[in-house]
């Protein structure tokens, strides 16, 4: 008699904008600096010496993609310390130099990652003005109006490349330009920030090209390891630390630098810079496929536009509807799938983008976000899509029934 | 005819308390995490879940370990932002309940390690008042002295377990005791925080003999992987957090968890105090065979007693050498140490720590320290003893030639 033993269902992974695995290149390339090379690179001798290399040829060849100086490259501990370290560095260095607090503003969106919205509200605590320029119903920001927000007091614009949400991709060199502009003709010197943990896979990040002052990334987000990220700041930009100690990474950011990390965090963002066009080209014929497929499920309806969108992501609301319990349905049917950002999942009021981007609570309260990998196949998004529907017909049911008894 | 290759000769390394390598051990737990487990843990699906257990159940191992709660244990980028976290987090903390920063005290020594000395520059350039108990020519804190020292106004004092350059010992439970005693005699609450981020592997490290309110651990010091390290907090203690965003780590620390830092942090510390006793017992006696050894060594003198020292460390002065030279010639020779810390290692002013004990400006520019590992040997420091002989006779040498000149 032979055993059957039941089949190990494959999951469905659409959360990729929370996180990816760790990429079997990036691996590789960090593998020998997990256990091996473990000096201390501020140490003199040949071990030490050996490691400060490592981490330093690993700058110029990420500063080289990036088109910046290796000077201009700052490693952090992820994507949430390198808004910190942007925000606080450069309105604390302003700060020294003299110039009040409530004499300085950050123009941001109301739509940014928990990292940059709280932050603004830590300075704003300290007296720094904080101004939110409105974004459309897509989620873009409205230059024109920007432009007219721009005054002497304002230090910093602050936006994200690509909405961690939704997905918006902001016109980031249009708006660099106008900047640039308006800091021409008034004589100042606004500086401009961009979240780009959420572009590196799909779209260009040189400094030359977009024309920002500081830069986000995270390798967590792009099939590097997580707990490493990385502060761009042309040389222009003042910035302060905000951890104190032996003065690693030019004094900005204290601490033992971890090889393996720096290493992979490195190679994840080479990676995803040199394929970004073909990879970003195939995964958004598959998204809009998706799109399409879940524009059937009756009753839901797509936030964003497809045209301003990274390639990846797909986000949805079906007003009325619990979408936390749809992922939890989903996830019971083997598809991993989010209502909003992980770092905002702990709430439970909605998606304050959403909410923002539409002024229609019914829409921000029933969110669902996919967000695609390079992994992704089209029968991930039909199975995807059949779940969803069953959910939606099965909810719906049961409304109607309650209603009928 | 046989080819013969020269033998790669093997490298001693003496500089233990800058870095260790990840223990095989360690290693072995992190594995399954560093590809596999990559959900982002605040996520709701399965896998999500799956990791945050793992976080969790990483954290209660810990807390067991230590004689804590899991809600004291909070996982940070390493010593450095652990030691940062500490004090700017408790003195914002009491800040925002309304005291003024200039109405607060922090008693330092003047011989902790940069990223508390670092901090409490920044904190001082707030406002805040910050006094240096004086220790004595070991190192050792006069506890006396610094009951004296304790008013009103002190918030918090902190001192390392064990200094990462002299290795001295302070006597934690006394000094906790006298405090203690000084709190309840003037209905006081002054916090007691300790750097142990050099104690686990030799020193008993639970907060219930030891008594503080806040502990840093730095798992790059013990045989664990860089970049993650601990701050332990009772529940009493009050701060506020450095990073803002996600509100990871009950709040305090913002920025998606590192499942294998995690892993590797836990494991990495568990082992460490699991053997610190025989391992320290070890260490000692091949410790102490290398001061008599040194002690032969003309010109050479011991910094700090052997009586209140950790089991790995040797540090000494050879005043009137260029010890930076030392470090380079017994580099050339095969041996890894170092002059002092290596996160005050780009100076070239000399040992503060070594200064502030001896007064003695001739010892403060001549350290050599060497920190033994688990793994060093007998004939590694009868090697490095003969090889820094040699350095010391051949400089003597080349100045007796150069004053017969």
């Amino acid at each position: 008699m032979e055993i059957s033993f039941p089949k190990k269902k494959k999951r469905i992974h659409l959360d990729y904008a929370s996180g990816t695995g760790v990429h079997t290149d990036v691996y590789k390339a960090m593998q020998p600096y997990i256990c091996g090379m473990w000096a201390n690179p501020s140490a003199l001798y040949a071990e030490g010496v050996a490691v400060r290399e490592v981490i330093e040829n690993s700058r110029e060849k990420l500063a080289r993609t990036l088109s910046v100086r290796p000077g201009d490259v700052t490693f952090t501990s992820g994507g949430t310390e390198a808004n910190n370290l942007a925000l606080i560095g450069v309105i604390e260095a302003t700060h020294r130099k003299g110039r009040a607090y409530t004499d300085m503003e950050i123009i941001a969106t109301r739509i940014e990652h928990p990292s940059i919205m709280e932050t603004l509200v830590f300075l704003a605590g300290r007296g720094v003005i904080i101004t939110y320029v409105p974004v459309d119903n897509e989620g873009l920001i409205d230059i024109q109006v920007l432009e007219t927000l721009l005054n002497t007091k304002t230090v910093l614009v602050t936006f994200a490349y690509v909405n961690s949400e939704i997905g918006v991709v902001q016109e980031v060199k249009k708006i660099t330009r106008m900047v640039r502009k308006w800091n021409e003709a008034h004589s100042e010197h606004v500086l401009m920030h961009t979240d780009a943990s959420q572009a590196p896979l799909w779209l260009p990040c040189a400094l030359d090209m977009l024309g920002v002052d500081m830069m986000t990334l995270d390798a967590g987000k792009c099939y590097g390891p997580k707990g490493v990220g990385v502060l761009i700041h042309r040389q222009w930009v003042e910035i302060v630390p905000a951890v104190f100690g032996g003065g690693q990474e030019a004094g900005l950011r204290s601490g033992t630098e971890s090889l393996p990390l720096i290493v992979g965090c490195v190679t994840a963002l080479l990676r995803a810079q040199e394929g970004w066009q073909s990879r970003s080209k195939a995964i958004t014929l598959l998204r809009d496929r998706f799109i399409n497929l879940l524009s059937l499920v009756p009753g839901t309806v797509l936030n964003g536009s497809t045209i301003h969108r990274v390639a990846n992501n797909v986000n949805i609301s079906i007003p009325g509807f619990d979408t936390e319990y749809a992922v939890i349905w989903l996830d019971a049917k083997g598809i991993a799938a989010s209502t909003k950002s992980a770092c905002g999942a702990q709430g439970s009021s909605g998606s304050y983008v959403v909410r923002e981007m539409t002024h229609d609570e019914a829409r921000a309260t029933a969110t669902l976000r996919f967000t695609l990998g390079e992994e992704t196949l089209e029968t991930d998004i039909t199975t995807a899509t059949k779940v969803l529907t069953s959910f939606v017909l099965s909810m719906r049911e049961e409304s109607e029934e309650a209603t009928s008894r």
